[in-house]
């Protein structure tokens, strides 16, 4: 760095990124910077909630920028002059939103920069299992070339249930209604709030309530936000009222799904195996789950593409530089009562 | 067996099932008893064509059924009233055609048994490489949860060229345009010479010739018959003229690859990665391919579901019922001269 740019860069006010599972951070600080603010990025790897709090009280930043890392009330209340807290993702629930709000901060999020990624891995997590793709080349690895032992399934015969139909859930009801002719079942409160339970809302995709997916669904995908209420919505009463030994397919959030039912499911023969890309305790989850042969795991990847990673920066960066001007951010996620600067 | 069915057996013309790769023959012994056949099935393992000469030569059988044993023109000449080599699946490779034909036997197929399998296949084996799956489950299992590691591409961001465009071409070509998004590049034979190369020839998917393929394509699926002139088709000098560093994703037949080749496409960084159903040499594949981690493979599983199977045995059963009878079966390959009985 010059040193004028260091002479600039120390009376420019800051905005932290807390944690990047991407490497490269050249867009979000090509357009702070671009708008006069310096960024300070923390590590890939997800910060502990201590480690947000010290940095924040350390660089007292204007706009706190994050992955998965925890913001705190705490953190958000150790700035002296916070403008808005962005999530890089969708999901809320690593912010304390009611503190940002109360502080006069915005809370934003990046609602439709993954629809395709994420819809797509679940297509590659149900396509795999119903396939047989990494148990077989297991096997074909370890030198068995054993054809004779296949017993799959054909996708067009398959029922899948989704929990959830917001952007994401209806982008994988479109993929395996209309590419794989799987038969699609989805609820979610809305939906059963405006009585379309029964109905055949898109071509090939039912809504109907949950009782109807533990009966009937071959696999069961979840496309929920975590909330205190839909916490654990996968405990040992849900997993073992399910009637077809589904898979279960996890890409939204690893609490979701009570691990240690999953397992004592899978044991009993309850559910037939899990797909899971994101797991409680994550990025230290059970082994006693994740090591399992019927149980394929990636690393909360679902989001992840170079464009929808690109999109995700600029989107996120722009949002600040807005709340950072004074103006509406593009995707707000709280009312706080703003006072002009 | 009771003594009265072994009786009725011992007078009862036989059919020869030469390899099953499935293990249960319950539909095609019931099809073919309720005929009046005897059935004898060979192993689940693919027999050598000198194992299929002794069973022929053993059972003098009226009808020849056969998934990939090599029914060889001795085969055939060894029977001494022959109607009928009926091929459990769609390529005719494996069976001596002209030397049936001389022999006044017809021969089948069973062209569109497993079409949603095999498509579903390709974008299980595309969709493995493009999001990770197999290659991340390995890296959790190992312990190292690492999202920040991904180099992941959207779908819908893809070209992917298709080589053969029948039935399964089609249909995989159909379930990237629409459920995917990718954009699709098809050739054949046929659509060359009706000058459709250049034309949407269905929503999302594109009539071109090779060279287009292998300019633009991130990934080349191999969706035709091997013949004489498909031998070897993906040599060192076609995948050498790959400008996109292509996935090769082979589900018709090995030896469309030349598998050497390959490997030394993968060494220099040529193309990306393979994701195999087919292999050179299979059922012993060369382990200097299919132990690479940038090599994926499944047995030859392609076709299979337990709704295709039953489909598969049904149809080849009830084609040899009709050639038996006197009847044309229904999707002959071959026009014998038969002599009325």
């Amino acid at each position: 760095m010059s040193q004028s740019k260091q002479r600039l860069s120390s009376r420019r006010p800051t905005v932290v990124l807390t944690d990047h599972p991407w490497p490269d951070v050249g867009i979000e600080q090509a357009v702070l910077e671009a708008a006069g603010y310096e960024l300070v990025a923390g590590p890939t790897a997800t910060s502990t909630a201590a480690q947000v709090e010290a940095m924040i009280a350390a660089y007292d930043p204007v706009g706190i920028m994050t992955c998965w890392a925890q913001v705190s009330a705490a953190a958000i209340q150790r700035s002296t002059s916070l403008r808005i807290v962005a999530r890089m993702g969708v999901g809320l629930d690593n912010i304390a939103v009611e503190a940002a709000t109360a502080r006069g901060a915005w809370v934003t999020n990046v609602p439709d920069y993954c629809i395709e990624e994420v819809s797509d891995h679940v297509l590659a997590l149900l396509l795999n299992a119903w396939r047989g793709i990494a148990s077989f080349d297991r096997e074909v690895k370890a030198g068995r070339w054993n054809p004779a032992s296949a017993r799959l399934k054909r996708a067009s015969e398959r029922t899948v249930g989704i929990i959830g139909y917001g952007r994401i859930g209806s982008a994988t009801a479109r993929k395996l209604a209309l590419g794989l002719r799987s038969r699609v079942l989805v609820t979610s409160p809305t939906l059963l709030a405006s009585g379309q339970a029964g109905c055949e809302i898109a071509s090939g995709v039912w809504a109907c309530d949950l009782d109807e997916i533990q009966r009937a669904a071959d696999a069961i995908v979840l496309h929920a936000p975590l909330t205190p209420a839909t916490r654990h919505l996968l405990d040992a009463r849900f997993l073992s009222a399910c009637q077809r030994q589904p898979l279960i397919v996890n890409v939204s959030r690893g609490d979701l799904i009570d691990s240690a039912a999953l397992v004592a499911a899978l044991e009993r023969g309850q559910v037939s195996g899990a797909a899971l890309d994101v797991v409680e305790g994550e990025p230290s989850p059970s082994a006693a789950l994740v090591n399992r042969l019927d149980v394929t795991v990636t690393p909360h990847i679902a989001f992840s593409s170079d464009a929808s990673i690109a999109a995700l920066c600029r989107s996120a960066a722009d949002d600040v530089v807005r709340a950072l001007r004074g103006e509406v951010p593009r995707n707000p996620c709280n009312s706080p009562s703003i006072t002009p600067q």
